[in-house]
């Protein structure tokens, strides 16, 4: 396995404060993204109060298995600032005083018309054998040590100090370091089955490979799959991808709605821009929801001619003219109401095809016939009108997401038949 | 100090994906605020990619020091989910296969219609002598263990299944577990104004005191504020709110629309089954945001007549009579548009009141008199019709959650105001 070669790393943000309901870590996500570009991958992650003994502990732990290890925060000058201290004691070195890193400081308050306090004098303690990282944005220099095979690195905790100094001082010492490399990625989004159906059907292919590495995420119907191919060339990296990606694409088949990482409503509005063709929604359980995603696109008026909020039944007869005889002999949330709306909203809007969804999101309003979690999809074509139900888990805010998403992704699969349908057309 | 006979929290994130440079653990957030109400602080958090022994030795490096360490995710039925088999290895405990857990992963498959995957199978194991914590949103249960005196929880990693389970079944054995301490809360939500507005005007009062704690939240136009007292007798908590609350409140004034934590959909909602009127949309740069949002208050029917999308120009014609005339005398992002496109979502409703919204949400589409993050709200009473012009900040998102927040919050103050003169022609 090529990527045996690059070493991990691990970060550790120091400093009580970002244990606060209110307050996130983002440093990490800059180390992160840097390192990934280096091919390096960053397997644990921690944040630590302000705690001698137990940021110590922490440090120990992590030499034991990462080859890199970074720092931020808790450099600067109080009692507070433990990390330079936790970090001798981890590593078992004492620190040393150097004068001209104090006059470095003080000469920075100086010119700022300050005179510095004697605590600051603590920030110019380095570890015996460290180089010290300068720093042009604040008092507290970085440093940089090796202790048996492991890169470490202490970062102040400010992103406007961290950043240049990593990007000047760190990033140059660490590509000297790492073997070179190149990173080619697949990507799939997939709707129409759980996360547990997709993962059985395409784990056996991917399980083979520990190169290129499979992702499995997904939320409220729509499940992202990504490969990763860490190889020395690009021709290796594309070689396996070669091999495993068409594997996988084949088991999915049409449940992959986009290689690029587009979502289903850009999916739909290009393909509705390739036709020629326009929607609009009819929407009663889901309110407003599918409008909003389709209208989340820029641009979208070109090919969304509008829709109603018919909540309410009596709306639905009101703003559609769904037949209330119809809604009385099926009820709201069936296969013929959902047709008549989406017939509606085709009719009234003048669009070329239109979507609709009548469902009990719940939790109360369920029926026998259609429990709370029922979600009937209407499409209307200039053909025909079609409707499918689907039972959906979760609560409220999930089976309306859950069937903005099925009505979106019905919508796709017939938009795709038609562009087949209409290139037979033109060739025959 | 009363807090000090409380015990130190420990979380670990568990899943390669919140190792990335996107990819941020909000679970422990939530966490770390239920925790700190219940006088609990989180002493260090880490994330863990899904590595088995790595996850294992973190798990044990936690058990030395925390008295409550938390898991949260890897309980999903992939082999990439690890948390069931790292905890136990760290713990030195084997596992139960538990047929009535299966039982029930099965059948809640069978109810969506479809058939268990094998490996799903997996999510029924359970560390021996652990508690099963039941799961109502997915199929994983969570777990709760007693080891070496540590108080130990494995929780789904969905915050739609973590929340709930951790409200429903952590928090109360937790309580049980922790010593008495009364904590008292207010809690306002308040809208029309940004929160550095709000933080100089209430800062002065709220500043002056160390307990109650103050809070300050924002979030696309919403801004919520919590005080919170923590004593050890509901009449010292009682007394010291009763110092710093009134003092906010009358700062805030009409601005708070919420003192129970009901969002705006919701006070509306109450606001016109106590009028008994009803309320129509007519959407064009919110595209079915706002519908949504007022729908998604269950039994929100009774009083939502329902809308109309009119995303590009010609529908506003087209669906609710808006004059072309206005339109070209005006443009689209004007209030006289605005307040015709209430006026006809309330004349084709039959409503008593209704909204609109029209606007540019940016990043295109602009003009010198409408540039992007204008907004315009109507609104149209049995009255009058009227308009409000906003410039909103932000990307295409926010500006269009910021314009539905407002076009609630401009119902809201009429609907108070209507409240009132029918309360005094009651009595006159």
């Amino acid at each position: 396995m090529p990527g045996a070669a690059f070493p991990n790393a691990e970060i550790i943000a120091v400093g009580s404060e970002m244990l606060t309901p209110q307050k996130v870590d983002t440093n990490s996500l800059f180390l992160t993204e840097q390192l990934n570009a280096l091919g390096v991958e960053v397997v644990r992650k921690c944040v630590v109060g302000d705690d001698r003994e137990r940021l110590a502990a922490t440090i120990r732990v992590a030499l034991e298995s990462a080859r890199i290890l970074i720092l931020t925060g808790g450099l600067g000058p109080t009692e507070d600032d433990v990390t330079r201290d936790a970090t001798a004691a981890a590593v078992g070195l004492t620190q040393v005083f150097h004068q001209e890193i104090a006059d470095a400081i003080e000469e920075r308050f100086r010119l700022r018309g300050r005179k510095m306090a004697e605590i600051n004098k603590r920030q110019a303690n380095i570890i015996d054998g460290a180089d010290v990282l300068p720093n042009d944005r604040g008092t507290a220099p970085g440093q940089w040590l090796v202790h048996d095979g492991v890169q470490i690195m202490l970062l102040p905790g400010p992103p406007s100090e961290l950043k240049p100094m990593f990007t000047a001082e760190c990033l140059p010492r660490l590509e000297a370091l790492l073997p070179p490399q190149v990173i080619r990625t697949r990507f799939y989004r997939v709707s129409g089955m759980p996360e547990s159906e997709l993962d059985a059907l395409i784990a056996p292919v991917y399980t083979k490979y520990l190169n290129p590495v499979t992702t499995i995420l997904a939320a409220a119907g729509d499940i992202q799959v990504h490969l990763r191919a860490r190889c020395t060339t690009c021709e290796e990296a594309d070689a396996i991808l070669c091999q495993v990606g068409p594997a996988i694409e084949s088991l999915l088949g049409d449940r992959i709605y986009s290689y690029n990482g587009d979502p289903l409503e850009v999916v739909i509005g290009r393909q509705l821009r390739a036709l020629g063709g326009t929607l609009s929604v009819a929407e009663s359980a889901t309110g407003g929801m599918l409008g909003a995603r389709i209208t989340s696109v820029a641009g979208s008026s070109e090919y969304f001619d509008g829709g109603f909020i018919t909540y309410a039944t009596a709306a639905k007869t009101k703003l559609i003219g769904v037949d209330p005889a119809l809604i009385q002999a099926h009820g709201v949330v069936s296969e013929e109401v959902a047709k008549a709306m989406a017939t509606g909203a085709r009719e009234r809007t003048g669009s070329t095809y239109a979507l609709s969804v009548t469902g009990v999101a719940g939790p109360d309003g369920g029926t026998e016939a259609a429990p709370a979690g029922t979600m009937v999809i209407g499409f209307a074509s200039p053909d025909a009108a079609e409707a499918r139900r689907i039972r959906l888990p979760g609560d409220r805010t999930l089976v309306r997401q859950f069937a903005v998403q099925a009505a979106l992704d019905l919508l796709r699969r017939r938009l795709t038949a038609a562009a087949k349908s209409s290139t037979i057309g033109a060739t025959s």
